[in-house]
This record gives C-alpha cells, structure tokens and sequence, in this order.
C-alpha cells in the first residue's frame, strides 16, 4: 500500500465492518506476509543491523537461490511491505513501517489492549 | 494456531528473527487473513454485536452462496482466526483475540510504538 494508503486506511481497528475496498487493501498485505519465507525475510530485514539488508545478508538464511529470494523481496516491495535503494552493487531493503503500523492495528479487535513494543 | 502457540511464539516482535517455525505458524495466519473476503467476515464478526456471528448475519453483506461463506469461515477456524460454538441451529463464531494478537505483536518494528486500542 502507498503511504497516504497506509495512514488513512485503518484506524477503525475492527470496531466496524471493513468495507471491500479496505479488505482488498489489507489483504493484499496480509497476502504478501502470508508466506513463510517471505514472512523470515522480513524479520530478517526488521532486525538487521541498522534496520536494513541487501540480498547478500539474507541467503545465508536460506537454501534457496539468489533470484528466488529476490523475487520474494520483490512481492513485498511490491505490497508496500518494504522499500529498497541501490548504493553501488546492491539494493538495500528496509521495512516500511507505517504498513506495518497499519495492518497491525487492523488486527487489534475492540476492547484489546494492544501489546507494546 | 493454537492458545499455546499464541501465547509462546511471538514476543521477540522482530527485534530478532523468526525461526523457520515461527514463520511458517504465523505465515498460516496470515495466508488465512490475506484473503479479501476471509478479512472482511472477519471484521464483521469482531465488530458484530455480542461479539460473535453466525452465517446468516454475514452472508447478506456479500454476493456470495452460504457455502462459500461457509468454506472462508472454514479456512479462519483452521488457522485458530476464530471460533465456532453451536447453538440451536447456528454456528456462532467469534475472533480469537489471542492469535489477533500474537500476529499483530509480530509486525511491530523495533523502535516503533504500537498503535494503542
């Protein structure tokens, strides 16, 4: 999701219906995350030194191939998930955290408290 | 996932990185909500009166048969999104704040405050 998508979206956190539009939306997020490995690097990227990783910080994780892993940075790219900026060789990712923030809160039904970082 | 795995898996809140079985639980939630069908039943649940749903007060809110409603309420009950109890004739389903939570606990960045109920 855009930014501007990211704030205004969700701050009805469950107390209401989401409409079809906000479903699509935060779906498509969920969807994104709703991957195993997709969901490691992720965290992976979260809590990297400094808050960001290229690809080089990330397949040792894995026994999967290069561009395997980058197709699945790039479905997170893609939803908003994490951004990513060339410095030299390699393309550094970090995670955007008003997405997270916003699809997080969409998960807080009424009444709950939310847990605090 | 179930209470226990609620409760157990998901403090480190990505200040460290998941495990590839920590991944794949959580993934599962997440696949079971990154559906935009699965994620509106699911706020329309929460946020119904009492808290809780059955079929016939959801399905006027989709052009979708009873039967399809009924496979997507399905799906979120497998991946412990919520909870069924029959009476009478109805199944009534209600969220699983728990797993909500322990989701929701996972996407909270380092560094970045939740979003407060």
């Amino acid at each position: 999701m855009s930014k501007q998508e990211a704030e205004a979206c969700c701050s009805p956190v469950m107390r209401e219906p989401l409409s079809a539009e906000q479903s699509a939306e935060l779906a498509r997020v969920f969807k994104a995350i709703g991957e195993p490995v997709r969901l490691r690097l992720l965290s992976l990227i979260a809590s990297h030194a400094g808050g960001e990783a290229c690809v080089c910080d990330l397949t040792g994780a894995f026994e999967l191939s290069g561009p395997t892993i980058s197709h699945h940075l790039k479905v997170l790219r893609e939803a908003g998930v994490i951004e990513g900026e060339r410095r030299g060789t390699w393309i550094y990712y970090r995670v955007r955290p008003e997405t997270l923030r916003a699809v997080s809160s969409v998960l807080v039904p009424a009444g709950v408290e939310a847990v605090t970082a």
